[in-house]
């Protein structure tokens, strides 16, 4: 028998699978160009050709136990010092090498972070809507996840909300921007005001409260917004980052935790990243894939691509009188639901083949997220369906 | 500041590191061809060309969307597929690909087994001497690690000690075979012996108390011996793997878990497991990996290389008496301490430049191991230092 914990698990995953494998009957029976799958964040944009060939070169060139085998728990130092030099360079920070641990994705970064800082029962906002797997993440590592509101005008933080959920017990605050699920990006004046009240709460409280600041999508953004960038606003801070998104290579598991040099107790941090590391299991992130991103490090994926997609969808959604977040980075779409019961519309919205997931998946029902990482031909075929889904409410 | 499990996990990690670092120095100021390093386990033997050109073959033919692209958490299907045919043909076993979750390594593996079947408090048997990292293991899913004592002339286990170690609490036990660190075989006859204690407690207890088999050196045995199947000899059966050492590849982080078929609740098992991937943060085993162990699945490493180690250093090693366990697999030797304290031994061995792990690592104080994964050379090299170690203590 499983154990109590998992068993719980088992039973939601079953809910997302079950949604899966409707979407796939769906498609074998009318057709899967006549199916239109906005549930999933997977990325579409071509992989930079200087990574696949970053990875012949090494196989050819370099010495086969070395390219595959053990390094230092935290990574290679040749890929660590690119990571902090590219981070520098477009960033103005002032990493060395040392600072960077490189990590089993950005999900594996996340898991080290909380298993360097959190003591059982200490406690971890997140900022809802919130990507839901961040509850399994803490709650690995004993910690306690709560849910800070939004502003749903906006879909920037509530700021009251943020100042009185920060407790005694509050050890560290997730930032995810740009957003997912709402494709917000938070402004430079939003992350001074959250540094502002995280500061104070610190004095107050006289232990670290951390910033954890998830930036898998921060390459993803549109009409020349830029993303803060938050070890600037903030010394207590751990950029946790994915290349899964930025070179379309999710299935790769490669990303890294940076360490703000001003963090308390930096040194010893990045010590305990490192541990974490080995005792969680990853041991290190994937040898090749290190050697692989410290080439192609400067890559950058069509940013374009996604900006067609949102600029058709969320033209036609807000013409046919849909109501969304406007969706300024990452490849989603928060719309919010016409039916008070989100899950009755992510229903509805089935009957015309289009698949869309609830925003209580988010922390913030009412709401359902699409993902338009798709084609445009995708969409642009999808388009009818959703003229007849807003006419069944009457939104035209 | 880190967190009280994070602290003391430092620590300790800082003492190898310093281990580390003196051999470094030792190296910088005689040469590194005078220092005999027997510490660290790290296969040796070439990469199996197939496993190159498979990656080669993968980015330059596959869709690179697909290629570094999420896949089921637990693995590309033709992979787990590959796996169970493998298993089979070698084993007669009789696993379907949905038995296999693909792991990042064997430690990934351990982990997601530990989250799929501990609640808090439960308790997992090692047979000492084990891998001291089964310890954090077993904690990070809030489980109780107790140790087995070993018959310390065998280093087969203890069979009244594990019948008394086997509580109501007892979840699992693991074992691990060949030994890290004795390089012991487990015999056929201690596996038959183990397996009808463990039913007899299950029976006795009313639930489930799984065998977690450690498998990372099962290629790796000498003298025309074998390494036992667990999965016939104990229904509730869990199999860990990593390729890292029949490869050569640890840095990549690839293996799995096979389940039995026969064990109790195989299906939501191996859904746990799957979830369980995804929520540690592991997500899937790097893609790219998957596909390249896939083509190599028949692949082997050079067995005769470390054999031909083994019977130069355990020769002369006996010969200058010291008294070793007979070395039958993986790649170590397990030294009887001519000092009653062992970390005195481990400080003398290098004054002669030899670098050895005390077996207090390994919960077996008064023994050392050493790893005899180096070059042959360096073995001969090493050889006259022995030689004076041994006439320290007199036993010549």
């Amino acid at each position: 028998m499983i154990s109590k914990s998992m068993q719980q698990a088992v039973a939601g995953s079953s809910a997302i699978r079950a949604m899966f494998l409707e979407g796939k009957e769906m498609a074998a029976k009318i057709g899967a160009e006549n199916v239109y799958d906005f549930s999933l964040g997977n990325p579409m944009t071509p992989v930079p050709a200087e990574y696949n060939q970053a990875i012949i070169d090494a196989v050819q060139t370099e010495s086969s136990l070395e390219l595959h085998g053990y390094m230092d728990n935290a990574g290679y130092p040749e890929t660590r010092q690119a990571v902090a030099d590219n981070l520098n360079k477009r960033f103005g920070t002032d990493f060395e090498g040392k600072h960077i641990t490189m990590t089993v994705g950005a999900a594996g970064a996340l898991n080290i972070v909380f298993k360097a800082i959190l003591d059982p029962g200490d406690e971890v906002l997140a900022l809802a809507p919130y990507f839901g797997e961040y509850r399994g993440y803490v709650a690995n590592h004993q910690g306690i996840l709560r849910e800070v509101a939004p502003d749903t005008e906006t879909f920037q933080p509530d700021f009251e909300d943020l100042k009185n959920k920060i407790t005694e017990k509050t050890k560290a605050v997730i930032i995810n921007n740009p957003v997912n699920p709402t494709g917000v990006v938070y402004s430079e004046e939003t992350i001074q005001t959250i540094a502002a009240i995280m500061g104070e709460k610190q004095k107050a409280y006289g232990h670290e409260i951390y910033m954890v600041s998830d930036e898998p999508y921060r390459e993803l953004v549109y009409d020349g917004n830029q993303v803060p960038f938050l070890t600037k606003y903030y010394d207590n801070t751990f950029v946790t980052y994915s290349f899964s998104k930025s070179l379309s290579i999710p299935g790769e598991r490669i990303g890294y935790v940076a360490v703000n040099p001003s963090l308390a107790d930096c040194e010893q941090t990045c010590s305990a990243l490192s541990v974490a590391t080995r005792i969680l299991g990853f041991v290190n992130a994937p040898s090749l894939m290190q050697k692989a991103v410290t080439k192609a490090i400067d890559a950058t994926t069509d940013v374009a691509y996604y900006d067609r997609n949102r600029k058709l969808i969320y033209g036609k959604l807000t013409e046919l009188g849909f109501t969304c977040a406007k969706p300024q980075g990452a490849f989603y779409l928060f719309i919010k639901s016409p039916d008070a019961d989100e899950k009755k519309f992510v229903e509805t919205a089935k009957k015309y083949h289009i698949l869309l997931v609830g925003g209580t998946t988010f922390s913030c029902p009412g709401y359902v997220r699409l993902a338009y990482c798709v084609s445009y031909e995708m969409i642009e075929r999808s388009l009818p369906a959703f003229e007849k889904l807003a006419g069944e409410y009457g939104l035209a």
